[in-house]
């Protein structure tokens, strides 16, 4: 076995650190422009370091333009915009999508991959919190459509049995008897090898993520993502200050040489990947790919993380096995989101990862939140075991099949609307009639009490203006029906420059 | 109204920044000892930079050692030890204690912040792990004492009054009846003014600090802690690479000189404490403190977080006003852990912030799980509001204050053992009979089935190995007696060489 993927580790600095520190001060305004700055012998003195690195630092800060000096005086902040160079645009940040400005991005992946370093945003979050009517945005299941009776029956059971569950904390793994339930519910249904040891229990799938992203990735790391993509795992890495490097994903799933060429070229730390009934698309990368992706990982040392929310909403032959299945080395961790379609509230994520994965993983959670809480796990464990949740899952994809087909026909009243039908999931992504921006609809939408995702949140390049993604799975027959109306209404308006 | 807190920012780094990105790949193993570097003119077309910018790194590089140049040939990984600046110690990290090396940790705080910067580590969570029949390291209630007949009767009507409870989100700043409920008790019990949008519900006290380090600290930042105090809070300042300044807790609470020395000449960002009950001491910082300390972060510009976790839990008089009360300008943070001594399985803290600490707050609590599951939250709302807990919480005080008194008689069986009696919490300080060593009785006491919190990980300079944090809430009074009999025996084993 030769299982690499380690937690990135602090690179030993000296007077970059240094140089690091004082421009956060001055961005902080702890030293505002023209402001006098500490002597060489005094900030050394107060860090405990050798003058000569501060002298460097400060050397540094001097010919980027960030401070000047004063002779016989000292060290002054400056006051005007330090010098840039040309080769990295200092507005980078400026051209990142959101609501309202669009995806007006660079068009290098490089150019868009400075945006936002350590920069802390969610859009999608502030979406989902705008009140709608028609609230398309969410891939959520409707309450309606789970057995909530026969839920809260369940739930009363479990106190029973536990009836010191509220008092009681999990391990930061997580409970045991739920891990060895979902290994051998893995193993059975989708030949997964996995042990309980290989699975972590987290908060929903967005805190995997968040946690693999706090332990493997630095400032500067090169990250896969698909285009286009879960918004939110974007802004995960790009608040690590992570630069993205976007693969198209088409139908037939990825260009394996183009992502070849990056590892071998850009030697990412990370591909995130969504293979099955993608989010946005709802495509499904084909398992011939699966296992070749598994094999560029190991070759080239690049963690895969294999995001699979809805594995169990298919509409028609369950989807191929994970890319989880063809690893033997380790180079693949595994979200598998399993209380989306029972319990969403629960929000139950088993993460399956090799042991060298595992060990950072853990810290990192017990950090986080010391272990997801008993109560959540012991009521899904419950939830899941029974017989009922079989046949629960039938009739929701039933019902799920029923509310795309419905979304499809509505949309088909428009003129010049395109999608994929997607054969599992819960979006479409629709192409929106030509000239017409997703983010400018979405504004009249929130006008109008409509939600959506534009397009340009889901491109890691900003651009895609032009797409939308609609989920099918929260609202009902009536409500996508009048809302695909409004919203077809809307765009026509646009068009008509109303 | 002058609120300045604002979430770390990132600075404009160039050609440092390539430094750390060859650094990082280098200590990855990308690049070993040896391997020829791709050339200046290929790395700067890899990562679209500037010739000038890579070939400034590798000079760089070059003159701290890491790499080396052959004539005619290109750059290479150096093999050896690189170039050690005098003023840093290479090997702080390996002073830092665990439980197997003990404290030898540097004298001075710089050497200590210099700990694992980046590192991640969290030992509290391992001993936490280690199974033991008299465990005296968890700070958790026994969950014998908690109502728990009446909690599950509780919970069944809160299922019935919302059946599609387990199908239903939360926002991410929390279910807002929940916060409702905590502001009105907060308002009325401890005087506090915050409203509603002044409140956010995390998922327990430990994400709150993780989250609140996430978004305000950066490498090199320092952050003042109390000496000793919770040892997870330590380790996710290291993790984001935070100096730690500890500050003594006494008695009668911390030397405010020596505090408003550290915020004049360090600036820090941070000042973590845990003035009321504090872990591990029991101290409480008195009430003329509480009012200047929050004066000296107003005037240094440091955001006061104050960590309250055991508020309720008081043996004779309730606390003094938390130092959130004494907040106009928005500097202080305020970490209230509810549910820990009604239903601590259910893992509900309230985190008091202003507008301009809780936006970031937010962005980055939607990152990290898309808020805390509803479930748990009206679960405790539901629990909390129900008359029976006030009724609750008076017996749980005095059943612990009993446990608190039989575990002092037991040490005092002893010879040698001092401590201080808390007027509230869960722990007792205890400074053991002369020449022991924390860590070694530990080693023992883990072999017996017991286990406690060593001085050492407490302390954030990684000494205090004559001291030990034994926690009275988690098992009985036989069990306390038998186990205090055991830690007893043990350290006289230890200290006649046994």
């Amino acid at each position: 076995m030769n299982i690499r993927p380690k937690p990135a580790e602090p690179g030993r600095i000296r007077y970059t650190q240094v140089y690091k520190y004082i421009l956060d001060r001055i961005h902080r305004g702890d030293w505002k422009a023209h402001d006098k700055l500490p002597s060489v012998r005094e900030l050394a003195g107060e860090l405990q370091l050798h003058r000569l690195t501060v002298f460097r630092a400060y050397g540094l800060l001097k010919e980027q333009g960030y401070i000047y000096v004063k002779e016989k005086s000292g060290y002054y902040v400056s006051g005007g915009r330090p010098y840039t160079d040309p080769a990295e645009p200092e507005d980078a940040s400026n051209t990142r999508s959101n609501l309202t400005t669009g995806g007006a991005g660079g068009t290098t992946f490089n150019a868009l991959a400075r945006h936002g370093t350590g920069h802390l945003q969610n859009t999608l979050s502030e979406i989902h919190q705008i009140p709608a009517v028609y609230s398309f945005s969410q891939v959520l299941i409707d309450p309606n459509l789970l057995p909530n009776l026969f839920l809260s029956d369940h739930v009363k059971q479990v106190f029973d049995r536990y009836p010191k569950l509220l008092g009681t904390y999990s391990s930061v793994q997580g409970d045991e008897e739920l891990r060895e339930l979902l290994c051998a519910d893995m193993q059975r249904k989708d030949k997964l090898q996995v042990s309980c040891d290989e699975l972590l229990i987290t908060t929903g799938g967005q805190q995997a993520i968040d946690l693999l992203a706090g332990v493997f990735l630095r400032p500067m790391d090169y990250v896969l993502v698909e285009r286009p993509t879960y918004s939110s795992a974007l802004d995960c890495f790009r608040q690590r200050g992570a630069r993205l490097l976007p693969v198209e994903i088409h139908r037939d799933g990825y260009d394996l040489d183009l992502v070849e060429g990056y590892m071998k070229r850009h030697k990412p730390r990370m591909f995130y990947m969504n293979p099955t009934f993608h989010n946005p698309t709802g495509f499904i990368v084909p398992a011939s790919q699966r296992k070749r992706l598994v094999e560029l990982a190991e070759r080239y040392g690049c963690l895969i993380v294999e995001d699979d929310a809805v594995h169990d909403v298919y509409f028609d032959a369950p989807p191929p096995p994970p890319l989880y299945s063809y690893d033997t080395e380790g180079w693949v961790v595994y979200l598998r989101t399993f209380s989306k379609y029972l319990a969403p509230g629960l929000r139950i994520c088993a993460v399956a990862a090799r042991a060298a994965v595992m060990a950072p993983l853990l810290t990192a959670k017990s950090l986080a939140d010391n272990g997801t809480p008993l109560v959540n796990q012991k009521l899904f464990q419950h939830c899941f075991e029974s017989e009922r949740l079989q046949q629960h899952l039938e009739k929701l994809r039933t019902a799920l099949q029923i509310r795309r087909d419905v979304m499809e026909q509505a949309l088909a009243a428009g003129t010049g609307w395109q999608w994929y039908r997607p054969q599992g999931g819960l979006n479409l992504w629709v192409r929106l009639p030509e000239g017409l921006s997703s983010n400018q609809l979405l504004t009249e939408g929130v006008r109008r009490g409509l939600t959506f995702v534009p397009g340009t949140i889901c491109d890691p390049l900003g651009e895609m203006d032009d797409r939308i993604r609609l989920s099918f799975s929260f609202k009902n027959e009536a409500q996508i029906r009048e809302g695909v109306h409004l919203l077809v209404q809307l765009a026509d308006e646009l068009a008509r420059g109303g």
